[in-house]
């Protein structure tokens, strides 16, 4: 493995660039001077890390890939192809813009905020567990992590100010598209978007989508070869929202961001990669996270059109 | 390699569903009942190709693929991509609404018409040689097909129905996007698209994007490495259209299709592939082609997402 | 006057085109071959009637007019008009294009329904009375009509099947132009929207508003006659959706429509116009109705730009 | 009547405020501290004017007034209105959105660009005149102004900086709603917008709408009853673009603005108004000319709604 230090220490001066997200006092008061990595290399089974590669973090749309992957792992790959598309948008991650303007029947992707939504929503309660509790024990098993876990003031903050969130839920269910209550889906989804991990969390989720759907680390497979193809595939095209174009012709690596910081990678048979910075682009992608992402990227000639 | 006659048998059929496309004589008087495929295989050198791969179709969008390889080899890398972004949009391939609705400065992507008369209007008259002539002896070169050529019946049509275009280009020139004369531009578009290829030539051109910008056949490099990945990520996340997200999710091989018929793809460091089959779905895409590449996908584990 | 009887006679075979509204139970079983008309006329402060204009339905959009006014009164005029545009949307009642697309900071106009849910959230208690208490009673007073009440089966319903609505309000919301509680708001729409009148209502009505703002049965002022003025100048531009143009242009006559079947207009200085008949075109518009209100405005000569 | 020149001194100091058009060179030479107003008022047949009444200015917008009654008179009434709509948009005068969004197949209304396009387009050659020699005979009639004649600075600027008008006109064409050469439509067009004009001639030509179509100086009838109210229902709900709604509301007055300074309004049965101020507010319309005819409105108790 190249220096992973060295790289940090040559983005880390990026931190300064960009802003913490501010929509929630939990997430405005994270320190904008950080940066972490963590690399899971399939070759050796081995993981590497740097230097905050254990700080804790909000998850944020992050788990919009957990979510995506146990709603296919309950209800079905077709089940979940059929509620809701794998197409992209042109408009920003919480619009309602092509909905609207297609008369879609469907969200767009799972990674939009009405996509993931949808998703979430079509998870059961089963064996006694609510959503949120299987999605909990599934994000431990899959990211390696039995630490990570809710915490209760994101949530409540996420609940507080998810107004365009419960618009979109509205709008899905007054379209038919969400059956069940919206209420419910919408607390399971917030409660998502709150649980905390590192960036080797992500790296160990990021290698098991790397690795065709099998944890490296036990050989057993969590979730079906067509899942993980299916999920990496989204991560390129959909990604990084209405920027995933952009990102995929600049580094050319599946990966999926959120605003507490995290960038989650998954490069093909190679490596599971997690970040954490969390001074964020316009777009709200992190600054610091991206440039060390592209010159992992070209160190290790990750690009898959490549 | 496969059998490609056994899966172009099997996928035969499927030239009854769809429509050859019919908003201009030319191409509604084609047959439907048509399927070729060609294969360029990196390993060996070898091309492989089926009955119906040499016959003539016209190119149409598959042409964008060329002229920004062009515009990119004349005008530089950095030039086209200050010109031209590398988003998606959740629109039809001749919609102005992401433009106009999101106040862009720039076309989203080279593939969608807009796009892509910003990539021919930045290629300049060279050597005594008109931007369109020019275009005709790269294609000729990049395909390995010097018989590649324009059919005037087909550029005359192009020209008289082509209003939406037009539409777009003055479009484009009010918003400054153009500064040169926007009659010219259109007419070299309308003649890139009129150019005649065979499934052959579609299989070298991928070829050549597949190894890394060199082509196979006489080990030349004809662009850079950098326009090569660079076209394989946007013919990923834009060669079909609106429709780019789904194929990218169900087939995994970076794609660009033409209302002729063609499909063209690049499988990094493997293959390069030509199909033409003219009857298409409610999309503009090749419905036999499209089903002939996915079982090719299968055949020869091509996802790049797997 | 002219004679009514026959000018609704004329008009009544068409109450078998269109169809009467059935998004929920209540509406959808009213009989469509019912037409009335009531004209209050100022010049002989009388109300002339036919038959079926005593028959109960329900406001429905209607209502937005009376809670625009009850707003005014309440908060004033000009805090009503910093909260609420008067400008025309190019899209359907309860689209939330205009508003995305252009980035607006309030709803368009008092009439779609994102204006009148933010007029109605408007509404404060007071001397211990619920906003639609309020409204309520203020609606039997300006339209002469003790016995207007609450239709509980209705209301149910509306809450019942108000998703769309409930993600407009929660847009609204998330753009901070309702500050206050959505859940009470809506109920308080959901409920005006669910009040009970009979085209005698809707005729008294329009004559407070064509009579400057003061009741004619009683010469009292019940409101300014700013707010009359600028009433009916909303009724003409916005009154019928994104069709108010076209019956701009073609009648003439500031009228307010609702899905119950209702047309309530107001000819400044001359009449009040109440008009039920259920059955609606694709616009939700009556369509015995609109028959009837085009001949009677050219029979009394009522178009105000002629 | 009421002091004009006062009225106009007390509006004199808006003509600070505000900007000329700029984006052709004759029009951003225009001393911006201009203010003049004509009022034709019919009751005695006489005209009133006040200092720069006289001065010549282009009518730019105010000419699709001119060329919609002269289409009328040309091809009929029904033929006008079969190809273009009455509706009002909530987008930008030269916006293609509406169109796109809800697959329109008519323009919105005539006095957005791409409908007065479309009025343009139907008007025919007749007795060996050009159609904009028909327009121009037809406005010196109906402005009463022998004078006005074509500017061929301000023609040929319109024609090269006229690019979206380009784009909106091969949209149209592209999507069947024009049948015609659209480069013939388009000269005509920006030669209708060239035309000079002075207030008096603005006062004439609401004069003879405000008189129902008749010529009050000759006493002779130039456009049908039906074009004269039709039009003016137009002005009120779409001739200050999409702020139409707002004027309609804070006037009261059937008006067509022009980014050339011109303001014409035509009060039903009372007076034409002519007014010609060049500062324009940021949506074109002159600030000095809205403060006046606001004030003129109140004084004369001109909104049509009270």
């Amino acid at each position: 493995m190249i220096d992973l230090e060295k790289l940090r220490d040559s983005n880390f001066s990026l931190t300064k660039n960009g802003h913490v997200a501010s929509y929630i006092p939990a997430l405005a008061r994270v320190s904008a001077d950080q940066l972490g990595i963590a690399v899971y290399d399939l070759k050796n089974n081995k993981l590497y890390k740097t230097e905050q590669s254990d700080i804790r973090f909000a998850i944020e749309s992050i788990s919009k890939v957990i979510t995506l992957l146990y709603a296919i792992k309950q209800r079905g790959f077709d089940e979940v192809n059929n509620r809701v598309s794998t197409r992209q948008t042109g408009f920003a991650f919480n619009s309602i813009l092509n909905l609207e303007i297609e008369h879609e029947n469907k969200p767009l992707n799972p990674f939009v905020n009405a996509g993931a939504i949808m998703t979430t929503s079509l998870i059961k309660p089963q064996d006694e567990l609510t959503p949120f509790e299987q999605i909990l024990a599934f994000a431990q098993e899959i990211c390696h992590d039995p630490d990570l876990s809710l915490d209760e003031e994101i949530f409540y903050s996420e609940d507080e100010t998810g107004d365009i969130d419960r618009s979109l839920a509205y709008y899905l269910k007054a379209h038919k598209m969400i059956q069940d209550n919206v209420t419910d889906s919408l607390r399971t989804y917030f409660k998502q978007c709150s649980m905390k991990v590192t960036a080797v969390s992500l790296a160990n989720l990021g290698a098991v989508l790397a690795n065709d759907g099998v944890k490296p680390w036990d050989n057993e497979r969590i979730i079906s070869s067509r899942a993980a193809t299916f999920t990496k595939s989204l991560m390129m095209t959909t990604g990084l929202y209405n920027e995933s174009g952009v990102y995929s012709a600049r580094i050319g690596v599946p990966t999926k961001s959120g605003v507490g910081g995290g960038l989650m990678s998954a490069v093909p048979n190679k490596y599971g990669i997690g970040i954490f910075s969390p001074s964020l682009d316009k777009d709200g992608n992190s600054v610091a996270g991206l440039g060390l992402l592209t010159d992992l990227s070209d160190a290790l000639k990750l690009d898959i059109f490549k």
